[in-house]
């Protein structure tokens, strides 16, 4: 069997950027890294070509009868910057304190290895391991995955399984697994303003126009109510009350409000009233404003009014809206509140609808879950208990695996969802890194699972 | 005589931005063409040393009682992004359409260069004129002239003259002159917004504290009224009423609103009630946001919530406005306005103080104008009536040239500004230009002046 850390540090090398051309070599480079580990372990490897960045099918068949289950990942990462807050080069991996630092480290690359090497030693310790399982593994994710549910579709007859098992999302500490049970959707777009048809000189011509930069900041400021929530109508009207069980998971996880405030590093939260910032995470839809930019940015000053100002803006929805209404009462609030003395263009941008699974066991489940979904659900909980020492919680999540709703709808398959990264992992920010501790321990979980599933 | 067109392009060619320390050689190329050129005109000059960028000193002696007049300009010019939108780059000096394109050529390379070559020929053809002329050239106006003040109160026993003429503000038509007899002041800062310590993945956090962009639209947002005034106590406790000649001569410059809006490409004006755009952008302060930004400004999309955002504000302020009781009101404001949960930084830019000068004949003017002030006046009235065919409008302008009011300060001074650009000469913006007919007149003009001054 390959070292996991080391095969990490390789993948990590690659640097894997998928929204930004200039890394086309570094995504290449991760698809044949994956694909040659995963034929290595006797997997059959497709790799699928799509629009932008391949899907690596990678499949172990087997008797029809045996459990077949789906493992599912991502070889692509966020962008690296601000690259001068990195304390060691993001693609230059780096073991030190017991992580693993670079970018992807924790999202995804990390998680994903965690699966592979248990992968491996299970069939190092029993080749015959009567249980099917196909590694789907794209390179797309961090860019909303655009060309997936096209594969799905495509790919549906090679794809019956029983569920499907992957690893990115998070846990609070070390000790405590979390199987994510709900995930938030996603809407974003960009705003472009654009007032004159060039820069202007802000004494020659100031005074007579609205600036792009107010006009931007205008609508921007009116997307809030001043208690936090967004101030766009119909924005709440589908999402779902919270279960009583939910509320009651969250409070086990024991999380303190002070201690996750200077995590943050904020002077206090801002979060709608009813709601601890534990349950607004989760259970609360959001519009955030990803980047803003317009005029003179550089050193000094420049009295400038600028031509053009923009604003890049995610939408988190949760269960049960959905992106196709959500999208159309965003751009109508935009175009509505944009006045008419500048010109104001909205790019569509990816979308994603929320998630959520009820585990078994939970005082609202349905009796109507699929026996080996269930089956699942009790094993990772047996082998949780066995490995880190205590029960995983069941919670949903803010962040957002649009996957896993199209896998649902699709394939008609749940997710089972083991997380493996932490809040201090630095995901989608400078600094990433991974846990080996939790690696290793990761792979103990993974590797009981699918024995279990076998074997039962 | 040298041709004045060649040595403008030579001029131009050095790439003088004063705020970027990147541009140090083409500071100090600029720097030496300027003072070689008047070496070679005969002055005595003197390269004064500052903290950043030196001032020119070329003085020409002669006889206590002859008249003394100072020529201002400055070498240095405006940072020349996006340089992507310059039709031919900007410090590859261009002749075409009988105008000279390149970062400068008007600002204020060009109507410095007029002065030179004007004083050129006068003494070329008359190496005896009594009159005495110092240039002042300075190499941080686009930096706000942090050092002109310093020099004026160190070097004053030196600059005792008569006036102060220049060329650094602008004309409506190429057959209008405009003497200007009005600048705005300027309020300079930065503001810098913090949220959490780093970037955060906007999933996983989104929903629990202000986005500093947030806060950063809501500023801004809140520093206008609907109606386009700035929106801070007190703003415009000190503004000047306006005279009624001043509205007359503003019609009598004929401009058409709709040609102007045109010329800008905006959808409609957005100016305070009660006012003309023509008027708002001389009589009225105003607020801009010269540049924003923060967070992912790439291409595609990031879904993080950035940790910090900033915006860069100028107010222009107009007569009796003052600077300094103007500061702590934006400031006031700034802080009472920001939230809590965010933390906010000022960061202090440049400032000027307002400037206005009536000149003779005008129903308000003063009797005790200096006899030499009031012929300057004059002289240049007959020299555009001579070489344009028609008087100049005396006006104030929007822009601002901080250092008139530090002269009229320190030295006692005012200025005679004759205006020189066009409106479609794009100052501080892409594809800057001189209109080469108006520098050939603009020569006869000041020779013309020089020589009426010296035959008074």
């Amino acid at each position: 069997m390959f070292d996991p850390v080391d095969k990490l540090k390789e993948f990590v090398r690659h640097p894997s950027v998928s929204t930004d051309p200039k890394y086309r070599d570094g995504m290449q480079g991760a698809q044949e890294f994956v694909s040659g580990l995963l034929r290595s372990l006797g997997f059959a490897v497709e790799v699928v070509k799509t629009g932008l960045h391949p899907i690596i099918l990678a499949q172990r068949e087997g008797d029809p009868s045996w459990p077949h289950v789906i493992i599912y990942g991502h070889y692509d990462v966020q962008p690296p910057d601000p690259l001068d807050l990195w304390k060691t080069p993001p693609f230059e991996p780096t073991e030190r304190g017991g992580r693993l630092w670079g970018r992807g480290a924790a999202d995804n690359k990390g998680p994903l290895m965690t699966h592979i090497a248990a992968v491996g030693r299970l069939l190092e310790r029993n080749p015959r391991l009567p249980v099917r399982i196909t590694f789907l593994i794209e390179g797309e994710e961090e860019t909303g995955s655009p060309s997936f549910l096209p594969f799905l579709e495509k790919y549906q007859h090679r794809l019956k399984a029983d569920f499907v098992f992957l690893s990115d999302t998070g846990i609070p500490r070390e000790d405590q697994i979390v199987v994510t049970c709900g995930l938030r959707g996603l809407v974003l777009c960009e705003v472009e303003v654009t007032g004159a048809r060039t820069d202007l000189h802000s004494g020659l011509h100031g005074g007579v126009l609205r600036n792009p930069i107010q006009a931007l900041a205008e609508l921007c400021a009116s997307l809030h109510t001043p208690d936090g929530r967004v101030n766009i109508a119909g924005y709440y009207d589908d999402v779902l009350e919270v279960a009583p069980w939910e509320r009651e998971e969250l409070r086990k996880l024991g999380t303190e409000e002070e201690a996750y405030r200077e995590f943050l590093g904020i002077p206090a939260f801002y979060v709608p009233p009813g709601y601890t910032p534990f349950e607004a995470v989760r259970f609360l839809p959001t519009l955030e404003f990803n980047g803003v930019g317009g005029g003179y940015q550089g050193e000094g000053s420049k009295t400038v009014i600028p031509s053009k100002a923009l604003v890049k803006i995610s939408c988190r929805l949760v269960p049960d809206q959905k992106p196709g209404k959500i999208r159309p009462l965003l751009y109508k609030a935009i175009r509505e509140r944009m006045p008419g003395d500048v010109t104001c263009r909205i790019i569509d941008q990816h979308e994603g609808t929320p998630y959520i699974v009820v585990p078994p066991d939970r005082s609202n489940t349905p009796a109507s879950q699929p026996p080996r979904l269930a089956r699942a659900f009790r094993a990772v909980d047996r082998a949780v208990i066995d490995v880190f020492g205590r029960p995983p919680l069941y919670l949903r999540e803010g962040g957002s695996v649009p996957i896993i709703a199209d896998i649902k709808r699709v394939l008609g398959l749940d997710s089972v969802l083991l997380g493996l990264f932490l809040p201090e992992d630095n995901l989608h920010a400078p600094n990433e890194s991974f846990n080996l501790r939790v690696m290793q321990k990761g792979m103990a979980v993974s590797e009981k699972v699918l024995a279990a599933l076998a074997g039962g």
